[in-house]
């Protein structure tokens, strides 16, 4: 007989909670990938069902009891790893009364799904009512989360997505990028402005495109014995650690949205995929959070296939599948593959600028819980961040200003820091794996990634939930969230190379 | 307030228990058309834990106390129709104690997955003990399921498939057929020996067969924006009323598979979008039986596409979409689709030699449920059956006999009678129709199934579980199960014609 009966018990309705978990999961693939549109109504049914179950499952007061007993039992490491994420979800799962839950749930579905035509239409007056009361809940949200947590409404969001991440950490992070990297992102226009570059010409067929993408998630090491590479309208990366499901989108005219979508995702896959199977179903086996998740798709996408010679190393291949065009001469080919350029729009937007749509969201969101904003107040400082920091005009454009993302309308605050957290950590990685692999560079070059990979499965995938988030990267890199590393990294790329 | 607090309640829990079941349908067509190899362990656990779920919900006591308040309350008759299903699925959920549900469930998960291989290996005593035990715990089933319901044993588990129909009643329609269908089959043999029929001639490229099978499933109805046509090994139909998923599979070699497991499939599918949307979710919105539902597989595959005026019209589409051939004239076309060969394998078997392959399974499950036949007298039975009923010889071949198909090895008896069950449903809806429309077979010459899909919309889909299957038999075709109309439309197709 086990002498840790109580820690037994939870892990036992961890692993039933996974089981369900998995297929909320592949139900949600179909749904974005092969479901018909009469379907959906029903999915959503199903889909509420299932949450009601876990919802109901991962609250059980007997859960409190057993937390308290097991505390009491004589546990190894990675079990106390795994009771400190089965305390912060029972606490989490309890700190919300069921009809602000529900409330929120029927206000962000409102929202967003109104959301797409009113951002197409470019109608900020019919969309603010329902983001004030998307708002209105989130923040009686982070206030109850708040009160469970000792933390403040904003970090208490933030932990949601990235457990041990705090609000004053990213201000001083981010405040320390708002120093340079205007800077820098004018340095680098200045230098491309000087180059001429020759884009791609399409059109690329489907069946070209599809075999190069295939082709690069296989050279990237996923594994499609456990795993599918679909497509739907917006890429990612889903389904179970067993059974990764990943996707892109094709455009006919532009294959390095499917090349490089297919990379990023990738890059999220592995780190499922990477997962240590011995954990799977504890919840120390869970990936460790979105930003870190995140710097897995970074990694791949910006770190890695980004370089001068992984691109390099591309050329040839788009040539193979496109034909040849002068575009593809692989000089040219490095300096499409890696133009700076400020715009309006989040996702669009390449390595450099990116952080700069990252840190305007995050002022804004933290002023917005905490009562310092108001939704009406949301146009004007939008207007004004992106004049400062891209030096861009919005005024009047809300479609592509400060109606373009979903996350706010579903009522995802503390959610954005997060994209930029992973470039950072992406960041901070590869100097690690650069210090242990002075020749990283001619590796690349050399089509061979097992440093990389390697470096990542013993440090990140393997880890998984096995230490906190600041645990893990000083443990990885041997020091904390460092920005230096990514200011290092853009003035390599962008500002030293030929 | 509602004047029917039970019966609202019980209705709730059927609405809870039909979107549990849409993800467990899903997950299972993901299972078949898409998951990848590494998936499975975990695919498997996951559904497992929805099972119990699922059976802790149907099973749960305060069911039985809801039946009894129910019953007191005023029901319209469609609200008696669903507490007679109500009663009836929490008798049959909680007739099994759970320990035979497990043993048995994982006795023929054993048998099953080793059957695959011993079938191949032709390896009868490898495959004798495992069978001997799904026998042991599927007459254990019988028992338990024959005291709940108060029938016998073997009537007992043809309820759970085809609820009505009696042990006694399949022996009264399948002993008349015995007295008429070898002869039938024999002059058929000798008529069709005297006609030269040319064979189709591949390869048939994938390509043209999806186009043709899409083709086919869109003029006889099927509704794409609520349904997908897929590919997996076995054709199938799946999903729920509002997603219904059917696939079917290509053979370079042979277009007929693609061709006719579709349309079979896309009769069941009818069949589920046919449903009426109003009681989705509950007892009564439920196809009636597996009979019922293979009676429309059938009509759609034998009634109506291998008639002669829809074959005559498919003889230019093959040659649209595979080039000209001999093969495809239509005199020819209309004899190669409609050869009658008795063989050894039941799903190979065209429809008038199939029913012998029931009768004979039918006899021996009968038996051995009622203890009068052991496991391993199962080969002499098959071999005797078979040269009785299609004078073929399968002494020694264990794969092309009595081990071809899985549903015994899955602990599945009562089953089998279901397909002919189909059959001559099917015939007797025709022959309804036929005498609402005189003209039916010039107007499917031309095209115009409107009649087929008006009567089978209006007397079968739309009625779903409205009726008991005697009851629903009755009010559609104005008598009771009556093999005739399957002998005249044998007689029919294959003897009058020229
Ligand atoms: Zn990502
Ligand atoms: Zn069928």
């Amino acid at each position: 007989m086990s002498n840790t009966p109580a820690y037994d018990a939870l892990i036992a309705r961890s692993r039933s909670q996974y089981h369900l978990h998995h297929l909320a999961m592949i139900a949600g693939v179909d749904r974005e990938t092969l479901m018909p549109p009469g379907g959906a109504e029903a999915r959503a049914l199903a889909l509420a069902e299932l949450q009601q179950v876990m919802h109901a499952r991962s609250t059980d007061p007997a859960i409190a009891d057993l937390l308290k007993a097991a505390a009491q039992e004589e546990l190894d490491d990675e079990a106390r790893a795994d009771m400190r994420e089965m305390t912060r979800g029972y606490t989490l799962a309890t700190a919300l009364p069921a009809e602000l839950v529900e409330a929120k749930g029927l206000a962000a579905s409102r929202c967003e799904y109104e959301w797409r035509a009113q951002r197409q239409a470019n109608d900020w007056a019919a969309y603010l009512p329902n983001f004030r009361e998307v708002l209105r809940l989130s923040r009686e949200e982070a206030t109850r989360l708040s009160d469970a947590l000792g933390l403040s409404p904003y970090d208490a969001l933030l932990e949601t997505f990235e457990p041990g991440m705090r609000g004053a950490e990213v201000s001083r992070v981010f405040g320390a990028m708002r120093g340079w990297l205007p800077g820098l992102i004018a340095q680098i226009r200045d230098k491309q402005a000087k180059e001429s570059v020759i884009e791609p010409v399409g059109p690329f067929a489907f069946e070209a495109q599809r075999a190069l993408v295939r082709e690069m998630a296989e050279a990237l090491g996923f594994d499609f014995t456990r795993g599918r590479l679909d497509e739907s309208t917006h890429p990612f990366s889903g389904g179970v650690p067993e059974d990764v499901r990943m996707t892109t989108r094709f455009r006919e005219d532009d294959f390095s949205v499917a090349l490089f979508s297919t990379i990023h995702e990738t890059g999220h896959s592995r780190y499922e995929q990477g997962s240590p199977r011995g954990w799977l179903g504890r919840p120390i086996g869970t990936w460790r959070s979105m930003g870190i998740h995140e710097s897995q798709s970074l990694a791949f996408e910006m770190q890695l296939a980004r370089s001068q010679g992984f691109l390099e190393r591309l050329a040839p291949r788009l040539v193979h599948h496109f034909g040849a065009q002068r575009a593809f001469e692989p000089e040219n080919w490095v300096r499409a593959a890696t133009r700076v350029v400020a715009g309006k729009i989040r996702v669009d937007a390449d390595e450099a600028t990116y952080p700069c749509h990252v840190m305007l969201r995050f002022d804004i969101e933290r002023a917005l819980i905490a009562g310092e904003m108001q939704a009406e107040d949301l146009p004007a400082a939008w207007d004004e961040g992106m004049r400062d920091l891209l030096g861009i005009d919005t005024r009047g454009d809300y479609r592509d200003g400060c109606m373009q993302d979903p996350h706010w309308a579903g009522g995802a605050f503390g959610y954005f820091p997060c994209y930029t957290l992973g470039a950072l950590y992406a960041a901070q990685w590869f100097a690690t794996i650069r210090r242990a692999t002075p020749d990283l560079d001619a590796r690349i070059a050399a089509g061979d990634y097992a440093p990389v990979f390697d470096w990542l499965g013993a440090n990140i995938w393997s880890q998984a939930s096995r230490w906190t988030t600041p645990e893990l990267v000083q443990r990885a890199s041997g020091e904390a969230l460092n920005p230096e590393h990514f200011r290092r990294h853009l003035q390599a790329r962008y500002l030293t190379s030929s």
